[in-house]
């Protein structure tokens, strides 16, 4: 299969400029001091809509109008990053956006997709109600990860994290479907090719670790078990695996109490609001699964902030 | 009274700017669809120790050390911001830092504090305690606000906040004894003269107001009845009455339940996590008491962002 390439992922960064933040690169002095490696993070919570999926479904859009194929609407499956983004860039290039999210979504979510003019069907079949939606409007699915313009807009983050900062060492990625992940690994990996790119999964939504260990896709027997809400793919994607198994060097897996420890432990230590699903990597570094290059550069994506205050504090 | 020049500030940010963050200046896509006015937030809760405080702080210690007066310790008087300011200034210089904070200070302050091996006198009388610890020690006083080096090092705030971004047109900046809006305004009214510099103070901890008003320094009935516990000065210093008096337009006060308010609205709207204190110029906007320009540049410096989490989700 083709990957996206280095030149994919400059063309989506030209593309999305002027309607996506370029996050700065943070450093962190008391992460820094507690493992012994420059700790920088990339901050995708502060990006519009709060997460970094804005950049994937704007540039698939813009890539679709660049080509005369933008179509009057969309259909799409999320847990609400996704969706919010797939409404915000239908409602900046009049496209309408129609979005399967869980019967339980988190609250903050709901609303994210409804200030940027989402429509939102609620079903415990996110692929399936997808499938259903195209079929019944006869729009395309803008998928959450499995598509190469997705995957080149959320390699933008990789690029900025290599133009930015000092060459990194290690690179921790969250992975839910792996479009972040696939997008990431493209950009390190052309630009800083010595660093090594780990992606992090929850124990209970580890549809990459299947899928690579399988060599095939496995669909996750509960992905919803996770507190990170934003991690819940039923099931890696034949885009995202082939990424994975060409540019990632690890994907990593680690369990729910530490996802909740490390979740306050980014807030409290950067000031930054993120959701759960934004702290797999630090709860991968005090785990110990994976080791932060003493004297190195760690660079945390923080891949989004919507979440609900009530739930942080009681972590 | 002689006040701080563009110049001294400029010094100031040569001085500090290897040993602080250039924060970002971040655009805000909700607020500025709230209030028709561009609002770009200055984050200084991502600041090293998590408040602007360690550019005074620093830049005084520097200052000292350039003129050859560096001492071997220092006394001062602080909620908590101020006080990690100088114990991690001191820390890098080797200047012991012996610090009176009040009775029942926020906890993550105290930790702040303790992390960079600072000394705490707990007392109900800061200013008192900090005049008698200088007596017993022997230390020069690295007062929290009125000092011009202090008000040079907050200055590079404003003078980032213009380098940085588009030309403001209204700045809002939160004020306890004064120190950070004399420095930004001591920057703003030299490099964007026709931006609006306002104070904001809690009804309750109105220092600066009482100051301007009776046209001297006035001491606080009780400045601890507010919410946002980092603007608790117990007066204005003569200093920073100078330099309001001079270049700020005006000071306004807000209630304490707008401030809890916008205390949760900057955390949700920003992802970024900061104090009380950090959300008065959000309170100004939404109490109507100031006018974000419609079409304009507004923006909010953001002080600080040592809080505990449960104390934010409770409001």
């Amino acid at each position: 299969m083709e990957l996206v390439t280095i030149n994919d992922v400059r063309a989506a960064a030209s593309r999305i400029g002027g309607l996506t933040l370029r996050t700065p690169l943070l450093d962190s002095e008391p992460l820094s001091a507690e493992f012994g490696s420059r700790i920088l993070a990339k901050p995708e919570n502060l990006q519009h809509t709060g997460s970094f999926k804005v950049r994937g479904a704007l540039n698939t859009l813009l890539d679709w109008r660049d080509r005369g194929i933008l179509p009057a609407g969309v259909v799409s499956f999320s847990a609400g990053n996704h969706a919010a983004a797939v409404a915000r860039a239908g409602e900046q290039l009049g496209v309408r956006a129609i979005v399967a999210m869980p019967t339980e979504p988190v609250a903050s979510k709901v609303e994210n997709v409804v200030r940027y003019g989402g429509e939102i069907v609620r079903t415990a079949d996110l692929a399936g109600t997808c499938a259903a939606l195209a079929a019944e409007h006869g729009y395309p699915a803008l998928y959450p990860f499995d598509l190469p313009e997705v995957i080149a807009g959320q390699g933008t983050v990789g690029l900025e994290i290599c133009a930015d900062g000092p060459e990194p060492d290690l690179v921790l990625v969250p992975v839910g479907g792996g479009g972040l992940l696939s997008g990431v690994a493209v950009a390190v990996r052309a630009l800083a090719p010595r660093a090594r790119i780990v992606g992090v999964e929850p124990e209970t939504s580890n549809a990459m670790s299947l899928a690579v260990r399988a060599g095939e896709i496995v669909p996750v027997p509960d992905p919803t078990a996770t507190i990170a809400d934003g991690l819940m793919a039923p099931f890696a994607g034949r885009h995202t695996l082939a990424h994975v198994r060409a540019l990632v060097d690890e994907v990593v897996e680690v369990p729910d109490e530490a996802i909740g420890d490390a979740w306050r432990g980014v807030v409290e230590s950067t000031k930054l609001l993120v959701e759960p699903s934004a702290a797999l990597g630090l709860a991968a570094l005090r785990t110990g699964v994976v080791r932060a290059p003493p004297g190195g550069v760690t660079v945390l994506v923080l891949s989004g902030g919507n979440t609900d205050l009530g739930r942080l504090a009681a972590q």
